[in-house]
């Protein structure tokens, strides 16, 4: 493996145990910051994301995408020579990061307070789906569970029908990023004198961070209030909404500054005085109508492209709403890096999300590379921990340490 | 004001030039987390969200849910005069935080270049909607705007209608997180001897980062499978999707490892070797049938609470879709401080999400208070800048200070 990246996490070195998403999604970000990422999984398979799609060569783009730039070392945490191992890598790292459900790694030996007794510097970030403790904490977590339950999932969809799921994983990526900048602060910490943080972080915690109004709402009306989804119309807001493009959708909003130039827009500065429409609240009694008229606007132009800049013209928010591949090909993704292409050297060229924090610094999207299962062994118990050659071989050949190229 | 509490960030100053969401989440985590942040809102009305819902007493619980623990200093930075205090202030802060839309605070005469001047030592984050440069960051920004142009968006919703847009700020409150996390990780390098960091963070780069999977596989099967949006149930997973309780939806979960667990649960351990429903690919090709089948099972149990209670005696994952008034109400969430209540001056106790980003060594939720337009002038003019009180009061009769006690 090529070495770190010259960038801002230069010098610190995070023991990564985890699996599938949230947990490597925060150990990434690290990563891609210039970490030291010291991924320690278990043998035979290794984090369970490997066999998740697209597989090519033996290799998953879904792993590639969360774990470049990060060692593979792959011990047997059940034998009493693999936590030795595990013993020693907490003494040499400056962060762990886990994510298995609340309660196994303290049962594995390697909670907070064991932790904490074999290195008081390192900084220790749990993330789960419902936080650590708590009468829902031992339910199983995925990410829609955690969205459920808190109350995110409510707010999307037909108000007359079943909620709608998002096919994307706002939640777990978002909370490796939440727990990417509590590690972040609490090395901030340790670096001023300060002590050495435990990190619960959850996306029950995060997901519910994000009413921005919905509970205090609730809350302020005395429970008069009860906001809900409203499928892909506002309420409260009109215009504020998707319409049926002659491409695609198009999402439309007016607050009030934007009315008189969304009239200008689509040729009808009639309507700027109209009294049906000329308050926000006039227009939501006149919904129907003015959602029609908008829709039948949109009918009538020769493409969504031309629709999109007369409205741009005249500064009135809106846009596409990008397929996959609109957007993986759309050339102001492309040209800021929001999508980038990962070269890996089983999957060829793949295109992927660019890194979301940006530094002037530094370089942005540096490459790096993901390895096979168990690749590290050898370097890291060798560099790291200081073993001698002899050790790393016998552990090998008791099947503590184990690899898989093919992976 | 209260002093800041005993928190992570004691001894960090930040200057808020934010409004209304994204901005100011930023600013409030790092409030939350014990730094000093010096909000400079403008004449005559402050920033605009002190005018959305819910307004008591001249107050907006919008705005306290974000501003809580921030000084409000007022100037009117049209005058030279109040650019010459921004300028002090600018002398006398670690960071600087800024949500204008790209190009605007650069022709106030405080861009990066002329910020990095006044103070080499200050980090500046930009947070935008689209990004800082390229061709779509002149857009006029909202965070559906975001969202749309994410691709995120268009993975919402009912495969054969409009997408559904969820009626809660994702996009502004969760790129406020990763603003502050990236101002962190820039204040440790900084911390280190390394130099200050101009940041540009964008609702459509944390937007379009949440694709764990959607562009790869795009990309790893050249174009061939584009994903979207599948309504309430999953095109490829089976079951996973949301059901019509007696009491509201509920969402199941059941992947390979988990299908015997929910045949007993249902009673129908007679399903587990039904050859139609035996592995995912199967039961995907049987959907309808057992995505019936649940739903007959889910129709006839008592309640939910009871249906959810045989699913997760055989740890089925499942969740209540809660709705705000559950959440709000949850034990889980109260007894967590997932939702916490904020006590204000004005407004009374009110519900509020809790803070994310839990420290072992640190109070989680500490009470911070919100404060009218301008309420710190004179405080942080004379203790931060060492302004003699006459030099104060003149400002005040000049106008280039500005205080409204009604807000």
């Amino acid at each position: 493996m090529a070495p770190v990246p010259k960038h801002i996490l230069n010098g610190f070195r995070v023991l990564d145990l985890t699996h599938v998403l949230a947990g490597p999604t925060a150990s990434r970000l690290m990563a891609e910051m210039g970490a030291e990422v010291i991924k320690v999984e278990f043998p035979p398979l290794g984090d369970i994301s490997r066999a998740l799609p697209c597989i090519k060569n033996g290799r998953s783009s879904y792993y590639v995408q969360q774990n470049r730039g990060k060692h593979s070392v792959c011990i047997d945490l059940k034998s009493p020579d693999g936590k030795a191992v595990l013993t020693d890598l907490i003494r040499q790292c400056d962060v762990l990061v886990e994510n298995f459900a609340p309660g196994v790694i303290g049962r594995l030996g390697f909670g907070w307070e064991q932790v904490h007794a074999i290195n008081p510097r390192i900084v220790m970030c749990s993330i789960s789906a419902l936080g650590q403790a708590g009468e829902l904490a031992s339910l199983p977590g995925f990410d829609y569970i955690a969205q459920a339950y808190s109350g995110v999932m409510g707010m999307i969809g037909d108000p007359d029908g079943a909620p709608s799921f998002p096919m994307v994983s706002l939640g777990d990526v978002s909370t490796g990023a939440h727990a990417a900048a509590a590690i972040g602060f609490a090395l901030l910490h340790r670096e001023r004198g300060g002590e050495a943080q435990y990190l619960d972080i959850s996306l029950l915690d995060c997901y519910t961070h994000y009413h921005e109004l919905n509970i205090a709402l609730y809350s302020m009306t005395d429970g008069a209030v009860e906001p809900t989804r409203c499928g892909s119309q506002h309420f409260a807001v009109c215009p504020l909404g998707l319409f049926k493009g002659r491409d695609g959708y198009v999402c439309i909003i007016a607050l009030q500054p934007q009315w008189p130039a969304l009239c200008r827009a689509i040729g009808r500065p009639d309507l700027i005085e109209d009294p049906r429409f000329a308050t926000n609240e006039a227009r939501v009694a006149h919904k129907e109508a003015l959602i029609d008229l908008l829709q039948d606007w949109l009918t009538a132009q020769p493409s969504d492209d031309a629709a999109l800049a007369a409205l741009q013209a005249e500064r009135v928010p809106c846009a596409p709403v990008l397929r996959i591949s609109q957007l993986a090909n759309h050339p102001h993704m492309r040209g800021r890096g929001t999508i980038r292409t990962v070269s890996d050297a089983k999957l060829g060229d793949v295109l992927m999300p660019g890194m979301p924090l940006r530094f002037s610094g530094f370089v942005h999207n540096p490459p790096l590379d993901a390895l096979h299962l168990g690749a590290s062994n050898e370097q890291v118990l060798r560099e790291v921990l200081g073993y001698a050659p002899e050790r790393i071989a016998a552990l090998t050949e008791q099947g503590v340490l184990f690899a898989n190229p093919d992976t």
